[in-house]
């Protein structure tokens, strides 16, 4: 077998064999092939495609080309994953209360990249919050409590990290057969036995259009089919921020304020009961999705899910009297208010805008190396369909640089017609 | 402008513009560009294609990524182009004779690579011959005698040959719009004002069928007629190689016999008169092809092509004791009759697999870096069509290893049905 016949066959658009997948996610991950042939091969993916298959191949190629978490100890989990987005801390909300319901939780999150924000990078705001654990003390944290969320300790899908980013700077992101196994090989090769996952669909997602978003989540649910691995899909709306605070300190304490039941924005509402309802069901520990539904609520209501929020936070070492009494945690230097300057409906609060701005401001990364600021980013007190008035307050801007927060007010971040 | 935008155009089948071909082409040949992401664009030119005014835009960009040759000084020159075979000596052939008539011939040629023969190895087989020769030399050589020709002394067009490298390792060579921009930036680099293409087809070419044939010279006569320089092809089979020797001296040889009027085999007169009659007419030194054959015909017989060619030899340093008696050349040690298994007709003497055997023997080269073995190679008797009694001698293996000579005899080199 040489890798030059199997490039020649993609690109001629034939069907490549188990054991031609497997001969190239191994030898891309040893270096035996190089970059450029890697590049061809992807772009000839790229056009040419995949069929189901071929994708199941190559997921279960890239999941075993590293080390594979083994949770079996700990029976039956069922992983939560999302195709990333503005404002998304859902993982913080949810898994605790999913985790309080009995399914086991035992998560490695990764760092946000771009405008899209990562669970560790949030987690760590929480002053204390261990997020590099070893993976048996991983894995004790989860029979002792229930939950343990933490970063990527282990060497996971080697070749899917150096395919994603190769593939980064070849204009070979936005391909359905090369996300979806991506996505579903970093979940097979972290340990779980059934996944569900939050497919974000609009501006502040990968998937822009709810078409290529369905695709996606067909064949996510496929590869979960051939791999034996449950998948079940939920498409949720990406052209809004999520909830109402952006940036990593903001985001835990909105995460925080919705666990005590302060208040629950609709967005997410709707995708925790969705996502839960799914886990629940697929962990048998509901007989339909309104049950689920119902049950997610109920323990978020009675506090059960704030309970384990708390109960993980001590248990990774964290300060729990910044959960207590969040106005512990350190602020931006700048609070600068965001008014209307006219009255009328918000018809835009863009996602990919309202990102890229976050990372000016200094929230998120554009490259893995940089450092980035806990406190900065958004709270909104407006979102798309809310009336104002001319002089409302719709928002503020955190920022520790008085001219980058002039810069942004400047810019339209609320259309109101 | 950045090479992602462009990757993306070309993997989404659009138009190139003239701009972001040039980007491309400059930010390769100085390294900007990295290989992965030429890669990537390669591939999804080879998948999408390039209409005429982007493969000319390729063409033109690679020939002036380097040094262009000036000619200006000598005058319009026709130059003439194979695009490679086995057995293929016809430019040592046909330039002097077309110098006889009056053309300038300035041609500077390359190696061999795979089963491909170079005119650089060939001419180096003359004891003292020159071929490494500045370019003023070189060009004071045409000036003096009507005829210069040696090796590539410039670096032209290295976006070619960086580009041609890659394509090797990753499954991209027979695509059309890239095979024709490398030669006619070649040939645009190396200083031609009007160029006629011999368009090799058949098992010792790039193309195998007729059809691709076609579509190549095609392309090469549009990109001729874009960028002024116009273009003549002449499609010939390379099916059995050319004429009755095969390997560097013995090529050699064999063109000294036909120039001396010995004898003039059947394929090489079609060649020689075809590519003269067009190199003629081009130049208007030919009213039309009829013309163009005849006076070929007539300067080979009355041995005009003979004196240039060792006026040639002469002037590039090389011992004409040995153009005037050919049995002075070193032979190989061992010279191993081919015979008749049986009687009947010959069916195949297929080119691929004279070249492959002659590379075996030593003749040719793997990879650039390896030496050859001047004296090695086939001399045939009988060609394609010929009848044959068993035992006759077809043709002899000259080989310095005694071994290999076997081997190769073991090899199926005739078909007789």
């Amino acid at each position: 077998m040489n890798i030059l016949d199997i490039i020649a066959k993609k690109r001629d658009k034939k069907e490549l064999t188990k054991e031609e997948i497997e001969f190239f996610v191994k030898g891309y991950t040893d270096g035996s092939i190089t970059d450029y042939q890697a590049s061809a091969l992807v772009m000839a993916i790229y056009i040419n495609g995949m069929n189901e298959r071929e994708i199941t191949d190559l997921t279960l190629s890239m999941a075993y080309s590293g080390d594979v978490l083994d949770l079996s100890s700990i029976g039956e989990v069922v992983d939560k994953h999302s195709t990333g987005g503005v404002g998304d801390k859902i993982t913080l909300i949810l898994m605790p209360i999913v985790a309080s319901l009995g399914i086991p939780v035992a998560k490695m999150s990764g760092r946000g990249l771009g405008f899209t924000g990562g669970t560790v990078d949030k987690l760590e705001s929480i002053p204390g919050y261990n997020t590099n654990v070893p993976v048996d003390e991983f894995i004790q944290n989860v029979k002792k409590i229930g939950i343990s969320l933490i970063g990527q300790t282990l060497n996971l899908a080697p070749a899917d990290k150096k395919l994603y980013a190769l593939r980064d700077t070849i204009s070979c992101t936005e391909s359905i057969p090369l996300i979806a196994s991506s996505i579903m090989s970093k979940k097979i090769a972290s340990g779980a036995n059934k996944i569900v996952i939050d497919v974000t669909c609009g501006s502040g997602a990968f998937m822009k259009d709810v078409e290529s978003a369905k695709e996606l989540a067909r064949v996510m649910t496929k590869i979960g089919e051939l791999a034996h691995k449950e998948t079940k899909c939920v498409i949720t709306d990406m052209n809004e921020p999520v909830g109402y605070a952006v940036g990593n300190t903001l985001e835990v304490i909105e995460a925080i304020d919705i666990l005590k039941g302060k208040y629950l924005p609709k967005d997410i509402k709707h995708i925790i009961t969705e996502l839960g309802a799914n886990m629940l069901v697929l962990a048998n520990k509901a007989g339909n999705l309104e049950e689920g539904k119902a049950k997610i609520l109920e323990n978020l209501q009675n506090g059960k899910g704030y309970e384990k929020f708390v109960e993980l936070v001590q248990n990774q070492g964290g300060d729990i009297s910044f959960i207590e009494n969040t106005d512990k945690f350190a602020k931006a230097k700048y609070i600068i208010p965001i008014i209307a300057e006219k009255s009328g409906n918000i018809v835009k609060l863009d996602a990919l805008n309202v990102g890229k701005l976050s990372v000016y401001l200094g929230a998120g990364r554009m490259k893995k190396e940089d450092d980035i600021q806990k406190e900065v980013g958004f709270i909104f007190h407006k979102k798309v369909g809310d009336k104002v008035e001319k002089g409302d307050v719709l928002g503020y801007i955190h920022s520790n640089d008085e001219e980058k927060a002039k810069q942004v007010l400047k810019s339209q971040i609320y259309e109101i017609m």
